[in-house]
This record gives structure tokens, sequence and C-alpha cells, in this order.
């Protein structure tokens, strides 16, 4: 039913020539990540994806988790295929070497992580929220925690979840009313409902570290008075072994449109004696240890956007090549196969050369992000870190956004046979509705971007990123075919576009910003449109100069028709959507609230 | 959980003042349909739509329809529903008053059968398909088959269905293999196989009507060897008596994305000794039958997209004012309801303005209809036949991909709580997904209407379209405040880009017809687009006029925002998707088959 095919040469040509893994792999730390043995890692990752993670993802949509007795029974052959992965070794594939990890650059596991996503979404959520729960006890964690849980989280032969949710706490993390009391002997009891908790409770693993934002008793009020605590399923004794049940339950699990096969937890805190935790870090510094990990979260549901985008596309392929329909438009002799019909191939473009935009976009700011963890100089961290913080809304809001439209057509090639749920598109469709919601919205992401990370410096990291896509504009107009041309002009309406509304943000955010504000989106999907056609004219540009260079292989000039094709067809959206930003404030906010 | 309250005032002003009532009802034989008439009609729909239909909607998504021992059962109140409808009188309320329906005008008809959608669009395809089958039997049945079939059908006391589709012929009906064998007393035995029927098997009636296409023994191969037949679930005998159960059964239904309580059969016929059918109108005609009735249902379909929108719309509006979450972008001293956050508003405005521009098209376009219909001018008849052929895909395929996208927006204005399926916000996205498929995908529509309906006359219709548009933005321009600028601005813009891209499909069709058929679907979107815009600056210039003649009501400002919040940001696409049409074609070609 799903098929996946890892596309290994687009994911090593997107971290090579895009991404710079030549560069990553000279970084101190990262030296052992020569292109060969990355190449051997995907190969590894692209044979367990496929073989292992891709045959239970339909099955597992359809049987779903179950919950009964304060307890998840996950679907069919989960079980087994996560400890499979935990043998494999993958669950601490990009972690600290220190606790047991191999250190693998963001860049390698960003590849990595698509493919999980694209073969099983529901599955690659465990592991995602296990590291995103590892990376903040490694941040903020004492010693005798990190000791305590990070070996076997590390691992995988503990899970760990991320519990801030409330009914009255959604993308508001200042009405969290979870309380936690000290105990007087350095622990807390928690008491509070936890919602929508990502394998809050399963049958993986023994044991579940759960990371908890709670309120201590004289905590202030709103955001400045949350702190996180991390609370085990089972208390753990000194010499490591399994000490009491904590008071930590998930009480039930949501029906949900997709991703049936991660259960999302009601999650219970001391609905009896009080649930167990110590504090990580200092009183009422949780949110700020949110925020840190924050960016890898984000990235790594903006994989999730690219991944079910990809895994669309090769089930559209495969379809619109078997399915034979209808004559050819220009006439033909018998029935042909759909991929023949000109609509059924501008759809399958669209979703190849979206999908290859997102993922040299997102491969690339997981690039930036080893340089910026890296890197010896001070000063090149830092401008690499800003690059990052600018372009995480992106990754995390235009490629969801970008996955949720590529699932929808996905389905639309299928015809009638798409709206059978039997063919397993609409899976992907209802799996990558989530996306665009969960670790912050899209909404949530365009304020952000707009707000601290273009009006709060001035625009001047944008004319960092602005700068360069200007570069990339020159060295085409060098180029005199119509591939280039095509490209270049649109690359050059879209750079314009961008920078004229970038400027009206800094100009007018602090003044008015909530007709400012009423373009964030519109600005959000505009930049991810532009960086998304700069990242394709950059894999058109090294296409060129390999076949130029005698390279004969199809797939280069395949990559040079991909970018003129989203050039065509992506890039010439960019001055709509400017045009959105600045002058489509007013009319959003003009209705009074009693005429909705 | 589904609660709608059918938008009487906004129907209203869009038959009014849009589709032109006034100019409807004085048509022959529309003499009857008044405003004050048109007036009563809606409110009582709006209570049956809002009251009984509206509250099982959610439920029959849950309960889904059942299939045991070759028959369907509908959900829970679903047959109790249709009852209720059937003594309303609502089934043939514009079915013609010779066989016992009440004659209204397409117009009136098209805003009754909006509500049914929004309300419960699985509800609604029932009588969506007896009306598709009333239409085949009144326009091509012999006079027995229609005093036999016809007062039974209009009544509502049997329903009808509509068999096309076999799993190797979808959009392509050239592929049909059921044979229809003749008994030689003028009836045929028939032999195959249909899927994906609507409403195939219920529990609603004592009897179902199908018509069947089918080959004769001698028929040509392709779409010219098609007949209709019409074929009872139960011989009806001479005096009106239900006779023998007929060999045509429903032995499976689909397990679907959305509308769930519809059953999607798959119909054996004569899996045991034959079904047996009469032939409506001539042998080999049956496509040609099909084509006349088209029109209609894809026009009910187009409903479907723009009810769902409406539905989406007032669920997310509702939640929008109940939600309270986080604090208002420039500061407030307490969490607010979401509505004031300028994003959701942004959505709440694209969801409201979307829509509208829908709804004006299509009761526009339904408006036309009639005056095709009825006008004793056979001129008049002919030039506005035209203008709704060329419209009737824009109306299936823009307001469907429209009604998507605004379900999909609804789930996003819900956050977290959208993606749980007891909020029901997510059920209208799946129910919306089948409407760019059925009745002609999108990319068919669009095929159409770049070859039947711009290429073929040389794009003369479509310059009486762009003439009446042109009149709207000269009349605009006479107005210079800052909403008539701003919504002038865009339209004169959309008017240039759809101008262009016409100019060149009727350039190139015939030459280049596989380039040209790249851009059918942007061109597609295009339209909708500019004639969404024109529909939505009418509206403007009306409410500016009834404001200048004293109107107080904030109903008639509030249109004016609406337009212009369409033109800031739906309009602002149409240069864009010029482009992709008139640019993007050679760059969706290239890429060899084998290379995807």
């Amino acid at each position: 039913m799903s098929i996946y095919n890892a596309p290994l040469k687009d994911m090593l040509f997107a971290i090579n020539e895009i991404a710079g893994l030549a560069e990553v792999s000279q970084l101190p730390g990262n030296e052992d990540a020569t292109a060969d043995l990355v190449e051997a890692v995907l190969e590894e990752a692209g044979k367990f994806a496929g073989g292992v993670l891709a045959p239970i993802n339909w099955s597992g949509d359809r049987e779903g988790a179950h919950w009964k007795d304060k307890a998840v029974t996950t679907p069919t052959g989960f079980k087994a295929a996560y400890q499979q992965f935990v043998d494999g070794g993958w669950n601490g594939l990009s972690c600290d070497q220190e606790h047991g990890g191999q250190g693998m650059p963001k860049v390698v596991a960003a590849a990595v992580n698509e493919m999980w996503r694209s073969a099983n979404i529901s599955f690659a959520l465990c592991p995602m929220l296990t590291n995103g729960a590892i990376e903040a006890l490694e941040l903020s964690g004492s010693a005798e925690q990190k000791e305590m849980y990070l070996p076997n989280m590390v691992s995988g032969k503990w899970t760990g979840t991320m519990n801030l949710t409330e009914p009255q706490a959604g993308s508001d993390l200042a009405a969290i009313r979870t309380r936690a009391v000290p105990n007087g002997d350095g622990t807390y009891k928690l008491f509070g409902q936890k919602i929508f908790i990502t394998y809050g409770d399963h049958d993986f693993t023994e044991n579940t570290i759960h990371l908890v934002l709670a309120r201590t008793p004289d905590a202030p009020e709103g955001v400045k008075g949350i702190s996180m605590f991390v609370v085990p399923k089972f208390l753990v004794n000194a010499d490591g072994t399994l000490g009491a049940r904590n008071d930590a339950y998930c009480v039930s699990i949501e029906h949900k449109l997709g991703i049936h096969a991660s259960p999302t937890c009601v999650m219970a805190f001391g609905d009896g004696e009080g649930a167990i935790g110590t504090l990580v870090g200092k009183e009422n510094d949780g949110l700020k240890y949110m925020f840190i990990m924050m960016n890898a979260a984000r990235f790594g549901v903006g994989l999730e956007g690219l991944a079910l985008g990809e895994a669309a596309y090769q089930k559209a392929v495969s379809f619109a090549r078997d399915r034979v329909q209808g004559r050819a438009i220009e006439g033909s002799s018998a029935p042909v196969a759909i991929i023949q019909h000109p609509d059924v191939r501008r759809m399958l473009m669209d979703m190849r050369s979206r999908t290859e935009a997102a993922r040299g976009l997102a491969y690339w700011v997981a690039g930036r992000t080893d340089i910026a963890t890296r890197h010896p100089d001070a000063a090149e961290r830092q401008r690499n870190q800003a690059l990052v913080d600018l372009l995480i809304p992106i990754v995390k809001g235009w490629c969801t956004e970008t996955g949720n439209a590529l699932a929808y057509t996905g389905v639309q090639v299928h015809g009638g046979m798409g709206f059978v749920e039997e063919t397993g598109a609409a899976q992907f469709m209802r799996d990558a509705r989530i996306t665009t919601i969960y670790e912050g919205t899209t909404g949530i992401q365009a304020n952000d971007l707009i707000g601290r990370k273009i009006a709060r410096d001035g625009g001047q990291t944008m004319q960092v990123l602005l700068t360069a896509m200007a570069a990339t504009e020159a060295e085409l107009a060098k180029h005199d075919d119509a591939e280039s041309r095509a490209i270049c002009r649109s690359l050059k309406a879209g750079i314009a576009a961008l920078k004229t509304a970038t400027d009206y943000i800094v100009a007018n955010y602090s003044a008015d910003v909530r007709t400012v504000a009423l373009g964030a989106v519109p600005f959000l999907h505009l930049l991810g449109t532009v960086a998304g056609g700069w990242v394709m004219a950059r894999s058109a540009l090294v296409a060129q100069a390999k076949i130029a260079a005698g390279e004969t292989d199809p797939f280069y000039a395949a990559k040079i028709t991909t970018a003129r094709y989203f050039a065509d067809h992506s890039l010439v959206a960019a001055p709509g959507l400017a045009l959105e930003v600045t002058e489509g404030g007013a009319s959003g906010l003009l209705l009074a609230d009693e005429l909705f």
C-alpha cells in the first residue's frame, strides 16, 4: 500500500550542492561526516524507511492506536519496528556522542529524518519527541538528571515527551495551570491535566520520560512563572533500575483526522497522590528552555511537510504511470497512461518542484545550523544563527503549507480512487493537516517572522539573505540560454517583491502592528516562495556547471527543468503576495466583529 | 455539533442584485417568482436546512452508511429527514410543473440547493442525483417512461441514480463495457459492473430508478456506441404498482475520506439473469444525453464547493468568537478572543470574501441559465447559453477548489481542536475533497474551458464577458473613494491579465495544444478569480449606491469591505496566474516520463 523509495540522489544533491556538506564536514567534531559516509548512512536509512516503516504506514492508519485501562496499545508491527529502529542505532544519530549518540551533523540528520517522516510520520513522531526531550535535558538538565535519563533516551530504550498544552493554554502558554508543589527533598509533586501529548503513553518501551511545564506555588503570573519538570512514567532508582509507577497516566486519546497510529494523549498528572518530578534548570525559566529547543522542534515539523510532499509525489507518479485513461489531448490511437496528459504532468511537476525547493531550503538551513553550532569563529556562528532564526518560521510554516498543498494534489492525481481510503493517497493529506498547527501554527510562525526576525533587527538579517539571492541572480544573468533567462526573470521579480514587502514591514511594524500583521502569512509565503526559488536557481547553476563539465546524467538536466518550472509556476506568485502585504492590511481589519 | 444558519441576507443580495431576479421573474413561466415569494421560500428552506439536515450531519459522518446482504442502511435520522424533505415538497422545487414540480427558477433553486449542501452534503447528494435523472428522462425519455417514472421521482417517492463509471472507465467513458442485450420485446437485459454510484442503494424509498450507460451488441466502439437505459430497482407494473425485484444490486460500498453518510456503491447489473431495462431516447446517443445534463450536474457540484466554504466559515467564526487565547498583538490587559488576532481575521475574511465571490458568480450563472432557457428571444437565449457554457467549468472547477481551500482554512482557525474529529471542522475538509473530482475533475473542466469554450469560438464569448467586466471597471473608475480605487486597480490588472491569457490560448491552441493545456488549470483559476472579482466589484457598486441613497444598514458597508478584501488578497494573484499560462507551458512538458 505505502511504497517509499528514499530519493537518495536528490537528497545527496541537496546535502552536497545546496547545504554544502564539504563546508559542514570541516567543522570541529564533524570530521567523520565525509561524503562517502553520509551516502552510506543515507542508503541504510533508506532501506529501513522503505523496508520497515513504510509497510506499516497504511495499516497503522487503519488500525490506529488504542487506549484501555490508562494504557495505550500501538498498531500491529509498530513495537517491533521501534525495537529494530533502536537496535539499528537510529535514535541517537545526531545526539551528542557524550551520551551515546553518533554526533552526525544536522544536515545529515535532516535527510534521515525526512525519510522516517515520508515512510511513516506516525512512527517518526516518537523519536522526534524523544530527541526534543534529549535536547532539553542536554541544555538545561543537572548532571544527575543527565546521567539518570540521557543514555537510555539517546539509545531509545526510553522515550521522551513534551507536555505543554492544557485545554485553556494552547498557543498561549501563559495560561498554564498545572501546579508543582515542592516536597522539601528536592522533588516536586505535580498536579494538572495536559492535552495533545504525542506518545504520552505507548507500548514501545519500559519507561517514558515526560518533560512538563508547570507553576510552583509562588510563581509569578503569565509566562514568567513557568518551570520545567522531568516526570518519568516509572521512577528511576539510584542504580538505574525502575522503581514505582509514577502518578502520571494517559486518561484518553484523541480521535483525530490523521496520524492515527500516533497516540495523542490526555495526560493526568497527580490524579492520585501527585506525580513526582524534578526541576529542570532554574525555577520560572521553563519557557526559556522551551524556546531554546523550539528551533529544532519547528525544523522537525517543517521536515514533516516536505516529507509528506515527497511521499505523496511518489505515490502519484506511480499511479499516473499505471493508470491508462483517455486519449492524448493532441490525439492518440489508443488510450494513454495519464502521465501523458498535460494537466497530470503539471500536477506532478508542481509536486516535484515544490518538494525539491522545500528540501533544498530545509537542508540549507540545517547546514547553517551546523555552522552556527560548531564554527570556531563566533562571528560566523552568530551570522549563521541569525539566518537560521530568520528561516525557521519558513521551514516550519512554508514547508508544511506546501506539504499540505501537495498531498491535496496527490489525491487529485488519483481521481476518484484518491477519495477511497484503501488507495492511501488520502492518508497523506489527513496526516499532513496537523503539521501547520502543532509546534506553533502558520500564523504564529508568521508573526514570529515579521516581529522578532525582521522588524526587531530592522531587516538586517533579511538583507544578508537578499544579498545572497542577488548574487545568484547576477550569476544566472551571465547565462543566456532560455532556462536561465526564464529563471532569472522570475527570480529578479521575486527578489524585488520580497525587498518591497520587507521594507514595508520594517517601516510600519512599530507604528501599526495590526495592519502589518494582517499580511504576516502572505509574507511568510512570499519569503518561502522566493527563498525556494533562490535554492532552485542555485540547483540550476550547479547542474549547468556539471553539464558544461561533461556530465551526461539526465538527472542534472532534470534539475534545470524543475528549477525553471518552479520559476514559471511558483515564483511568479511573488509580486501578488507582496501586494497582499503592502496593500491588503487595511481591508482585513475594517469589518466590525459582530458583522462576521 | 453542526450548526448552520442559512445566510439569507447574503443569498437574497446575490439573487436580487447580482443574478438579477427582477429580470428572471419577468421571463415567461417565472412570473410567480416574485421577490417576496423567493424570500419566503428561502426562509422556509433555511429552517429545514438548519433544523433538520444540519443536526444529523456530523452524526451521519461518524455513523456512516452500512452495507449488508446487498442492501444499504443509511445513518440514524436520514430516512426520517428524507421523508420530511419529500413531505415539504422540496424535491421538485425547480422541476417542471407538468410532472408535479414547482417550476421555480434556477437562481432560486441555486440558493436552496446551497443550503442543503451546507447543512448536510451527504444528504443533499440523493436529491441531486434524482434531479439529474429527472432531467435526463424529461429531455430524452419516451412518453411511457415519463409517465411511469417522473411523477414519483419529482415528488421524491422514488430516487434516481446515474451509472456511468466502471473500473476501467472513469474520466474516459469511451471504455465502458456494460452490455445491453435486446430481449425482442422492447426491453433489454443489462450485464456489467458500475462503480462510484452515489445512493446506488439506500433505505429512503421503496424504489430507485437507475440510469445506466451500456453498449448494445452491435454498437460502434468508443463514445459513439454508448446508450442510456432506465433500470428500476423494482420493475413497475402497468398500473404503477411495484413488480419483481430487478437484477440490479449493490454489492459493496466504498470506504471513503468523506461524505460518509452518502453510500457510494459498486452496482452489479445482471449478476443473475440480467437486469431489465428500457432504452432512453435513441441507441448510441447515450453520451449526448449525458452531456445535456452535464451543465446542471456540474453546476450542482460547484454549489457544493461554495456551500462547504460557507459552512466552514460559519463554524470558524463561531469558534473564533468563543475561543480566548493570547494577548492582542498590539498589547492588551487580558487574553482576547482569537477573532481579535489579525491573522485569524485574515483567515475569516478570506473565507467570507471568497465564499461571497463564488456565490455571486454561481447565482449569476444560474440567472443566465434561466434566461437561456426561457427568454422569448432566441438570440438572447443563445447569447446567455454561451455565457453559461463558458462559466460552468468555472462554477464547477473554481468554486470547488475554493471550497476545499476554505474548508482547509476552517480547520486552521480551530488550531489543534481543528484536527480533532469531534470538533467537526475536519469533516467539511474531508467532505469537500470529492468535489474537485466527481462530475469531471478540475483538469477536465479546465480542458473543456480552454478547448470547447474558448479556442473553439476564437474567444468570442470570452470577449462578451470581458466587455461586461470592463464596463464595471469603468463604472468604478468614476468613484474616487479609497475602496473603489483599490478595487478598480486590482480589477483592471485582473482583466488585463485575463485578456492576455485568453489571447494566448486562442492564438496557440491549434498549433500547440499540449503546451497550452499545461496552463489550463492556472487559466481556470485566473478566470474564476477575475470573474469573482468582477462580481465583488458589482456588489460594491450596488452597496455604494444604496448607501448614497440613504441606506444605513452596515450590511452594505460590509459588502464594500469584503469586495476590497477580495481585490487586495485574491485578485492580486491574477497577473501571476496569467504568467503561468503564457510562460509556463514549456517547462511543464520537458521532463521525460522515466525521470519522474
